[in-house]
């Protein structure tokens, strides 16, 4: 056995001779980010040894002057002795003060205000199947002895004319002291269905005014939870944080990998559920002090694979051809079954899945972008970790998924990072210096670069000739910000260590970063084309794009198109709906046949696998070029680099 | 704190000073009888101070003798400083090797056989809503990539034509790796409602034999659970033991006192579920190799009291006038909601109670009795912790309750102990020398009477002069068996010391003794004679006496008669029809035709509450006498004494 203490943290742990580095960060709770799940591609994993020895594989990812600073990569090594460890403070602070989009109440409010009117538009009601009814019994005495169960079921039947009632084990756990509390008035919440009652919750006096549900969106990276007066139908309070499960993998593929991996399963369901989820809620509790006895309906939203972790159900042959999901339609599902820290018996559904790459994030954000009301032909694309593509309007929706990676999430670059403190989000590069003017996120010196600020930049480097069309950098230049290493492989300097005293290491982008991120929007235009090229049409009859995913709020348009990200449309059509997969949750929270609507979009929207698909491949590489090797496809920037 | 260690178990705990050490042993589960829990009036707690001194009341139930030698109460002792205690081996053992009644497996069958046999009798079918059915589903391709569920789902609706189906999340969780196993061949278990079924479980390959269910008794003291094949309705194992929560009362009264303080209804519960029914399930399991989710459906009886801290609920309204249950009828329950060891959904059923003091055992026990099938008039009288009777035959059932305690389990007296190694089970006394003839369980020493000794003693007794009718012990005599204390309390002699070496005091019966156990009988025989008076009839039109409970299978009717606990009616109307309530939940299980009849009963039996009839209480006193205040109701006793 050997000793680890991970600094700043101060965190020691004991790990076997030869026992992995970065799975010990990950029993000690020690945040080190690995998108690649420890498979030494990404590089993230870099820690830096600051006392002792260790048996480090060399990698391409550490170069001859961090090796000799002591930087090793956490998933390439293995413990031969007590040793220190240095977690660089971006790494291990890049799960807190995550910026999550529309954390702006303002914003999120026009957002919830939008999904509600859409329903009203569509007449779509706000029923609910889930009552709080105020009661007052007769008392018990010698000659009206009756059991307490009896004596409620027989008000029920009596005034509501109900016949049978059911209860939970935990109602009728508290049912003797709670009907003597206040003198047999009781208030009931209970669950109709045709001809029978289920009591979800007994309390004393009157409380019909407290019913709560939650709205929760999944995402791969980042987790929402909203809580609902399910009275007013209005969201009271909202909280968020990253998945605890990205510690075990960065996008659904290397989470699926590790899930199976000695059955690793109920460890990625207890990071969501446990971790992730019931803090949240605990969170939001204690801050309006609802009880959680009162919050009986809950809605999530996640793609497949977080539907399927979050049940905790084996998840390898979401990935293995023919890529079989285990479910799409939500399981009749109660808050005891989940392990959610809700009413045992809350109605907990998930918004349906589509295939097992298009889940319900997408069903849900397609819901509240309210394509199936509209004639309009209508482009939905959501940048989270994975893109997911839809097009169509209330006759029809196809669907497709891109393997873009978690590139607009800052995953796949070098010195890219998750939207928080220290990513540079917006950037500006003079013509003549090619000195960059960054945004960063946060008064604080630049730690990398985010999803929106990649686009600015590769965007700025091809306007003012740092790259070329094929994201290589010239060869010609002399400015002393553009290098070229060993092997000639090039690269653009964003912030010099000089320059900042917290900066460890220059800050820089190179061909390998730019070629990573064109596959990435290469996969994304080029399946939103083939998806509209299936039906025998093209980008001219699109009337509007939505733009869902934690990136969209702070996406450039006018960039994303100039590289070929998104279409060369009028600017005029796009429309940024933030987390729709969030809204589509509340809105099925709120209103039953805005449920019904939402199994309608899962069960009739057709799915086409990309990957199968005979064009495609000949789609993506062509799109793999700034913007796209045939230019026509994007006049106005043909214009512009004209 | 100071430190109690109990020997010979050699088991050690710290207390703070001032703890009470039957407290103290209950959390080390150190097993020490205190059937009055702990309100040191019934004096069985006695342990021995080995080493160190500690704080302890003087108490009745000490002799100056036995204070000598160092035995204390242990409900009356406070811990002040390092202590040795010393629990004596009858007590530490009586849980173990406990004699349940019908452990023999021929009378077991005989009972069972007989059970079966009243349901054909009577057209009650054997029809279940649980199914297994083995299916052979279509492999999975890319062009036929549907989800696992909805695979399972189109063969389903396609073979059977069912349109619903529910998955449990346990059912999920295996479904992928299940489906692969065999090749997309599988067995479900299903439960068939109207236009839905709802799957427990999916095994790989052709399981379909393989069903199972249980069928338990929870008694007072003890409890039993039955292994039944659901396939061939055979009862396949069984396994008994003492009910767990003992340790905490010995009655029912006593339990719901400890339930209530400090919030106990939690410990209780896990007393009965995880330290006694999920041990005995285990140990069954382990020896048939039947896997628990394949046991989908359990039926209990109890009597409220058991059925209330089975399910954790406040019990303390059954005993508070006016005693109102918190249920009747079973709520619907699944093996998760309670936590036994079974398939998680799992049918779980409660045979319903009567009234708070009549249970699901006694409607259970009427069931398998079959006076709901017979013109008989018939008297049923359950000899268990408590007394319960019914009088009826297919036309009416009326019952009481009488609160006996737990005289006929050798409780309530002296030397009293359960029918397990040791104890007393037979006496024949030589009318000259007074000499008692001893039958013991077990090929040891005396250790205590159990409930049919006492019977045989206090007939014996009777017969050969020792008591009067009274109950006292004859003054005159100078028998050295026969002795007088200093407050002039007289006692019989069943066993010397110096006769036994394992024996530490002489087993002696005293008045006090007889005196609870008169009013034990007392209680037994004015019930009946009161629930039969109420209808304007009287033991003269009883057509058949059957005789249930615990202490059946070695009661000796004569003797019963004898001295006034059975009524004075010809021997050939008694049977013994061991523990009824065991065979009412197998009966239960089987068919769900005998589960209506059950319910049916339950609901239509009439309860008459004896504290509160005008009659009972006269009744009660003329009948705490050998055999009755009026001989005349007993003309064979009458005969035989004169």
């Amino acid at each position: 056995m050997a000793k680890v203490l991970f600094k700043p943290q101060n965190k020691e742990i004991e790990g076997e001779i030869g026992e992995n580095l970065l799975e010990l960060a990950r029993k000690t709770d020690i945040f080190i980010d690995a998108p690649c799940n420890g498979s030494q591609s990404c590089g993230k994993c870099k820690v830096k040894l600051l006392e002792g020895k260790c048996d480090s594989e060399k990698s391409i990812h550490i170069s001859d002057e961090e090796l000799d600073q002591g930087y090793i990569l956490a998933c390439a090594t293995k413990i031969t002795e007590d040793i220190v460890i240095g977690v660089p403070s971006k790494l291990s602070s890049s799960m807190h003060g995550m910026k999550i989009e529309g954390s702006d109440k303002k914003v999120d409010k026009k957002l919830f205000d939008r999904g509600r009117q859409l329903l009203e538009d569509n007449d779509l009601s706000y029923s609910s199947n889930i009552v709080k009814q105020y009661i007052e019994l007769d008392k018990p005495s010698l000659d009206d002895n009756i059991s307490d169960v009896d004596r409620l079921e027989r008000h029920v039947r009596q005034c509501a004319g109900i016949p049978g009632i059911d209860f939970r084990v935990d109602v009728l756990r508290k049912i003797t002291k709670v009907l003597r509390e206040e003198d047999f008035k009781v208030t009931l919440t209970y669950l109709k269905k045709k001809n029978k009652i289920t009591i979800l919750n007994i309390e004393a006096g009157n409380t019909e005014e407290k019913l709560y549900g939650l709205a929760i969106d999944i995402g791969t990276t980042s987790v929402v939870v909203c809580l609902v007066n399910l009275i007013t139908n209005e969201v009271i309070e909202k909280a968020s944080s990253g998945n605890s499960q990205i510690k075990y993998g960065a996008d659904v593929i290397n989470r699926i990998v590790f899930a199976v991996r000695k059955n690793n399963i109920e460890l990625m369901r207890k990071a969501i559920v446990d971790d992730t989820l019931n803090p949240l809620m605990e969170s939001i509790y204690e801050k309006t002090g609802v009880e959680k006895d009162n919050v009986v309906r809950v809605v999530l939203s996640g793609n497949t694979t977080m539907s399927t972790l979050f049940l905790g159900i084996y998840p390898d042959y979401l990935r293995l051809e023919p890529y079989i999901p285990p479910f799409l339609k939500s399981p009749n599902l109660m808050g005891e079954n989940v392990g959610l820290n809700v009413n045992g018996s809350a109605l907990v559904y998930l918004a349906p899945n589509v295939a097992s790459y298009v889940g319900g994030d997408i069903t849900a954000g397609v819901l509240s972008a309210g394509i199936w009301a509209s004639e309009e032909n209508t482009l939905f694309i959501d940048l989270g970790t994975n893109g997911e593509i839809v097009f169509g309007n209330k006759d029809f929706m196809m669907c497709c998924a891109c393997s873009a990676g978690p590139a607009f999430e800052g995953g796949g670059i070098g010195c890219g990072m998750r939207a928080s403190a220290g990513a540079i989000e917006k950037v500006d590069i003079d013509k003549d210096t090619l000195q960059p003017k960054l945004t960063i996120i946060g008064d604080c010196d630049p730690a990398g670069i985010c999803g929106s600020g990649i686009i600015d930049l590769i965007c700025q480097m091809l306007l003012k000739g740092v790259i070329d069309r094929r994201g290589k950098i010239q060869r010609e230049s002399n400015n002393r910000r553009i290098r070229f290493n060993e092997h000639e492989i090039g690269e653009y300097v964003l912030a010099f260590k000089e320059d900042y005293e917290e900066l460890e290491n220059d800050l820089v982008v190179d061909e390998i970063d730019i070629d990573s991120f064109i596959r990435a929007k290469g996969a994304i235009y080029s399946g939103a084309s083939v998806l509209i090229e299936s039906l025998g049409m093209d980008f001219e009859v699109i009337d509007k794009v939505y733009i869902a995913g934690g990136i969209g709020n702070n996406l450039d348009i006018e960039n994303s198109i100039l590289i070929g990200l998104l279409p060369d449309v009028d600017r005029s059509k796009f429309q940024y709906i933030g987390n729709s997969s969030l809204v589509g949750s509340y809105l099925t929270l709120i209103s039953s046949d805005a449920r019904h609507k939402l199994e309608e979009i899962g069960s009739e929207m057709t799915y086409v696998e990309l990957s199968v698909y005979p064009t495609y491949m000949d789609e993506f590489v062509s799109a793999c070029f700034l913007p796209h090797t045939n230019i026509d496809q994007f006049p106005t920037v043909k214009d512009l680099l004209d």
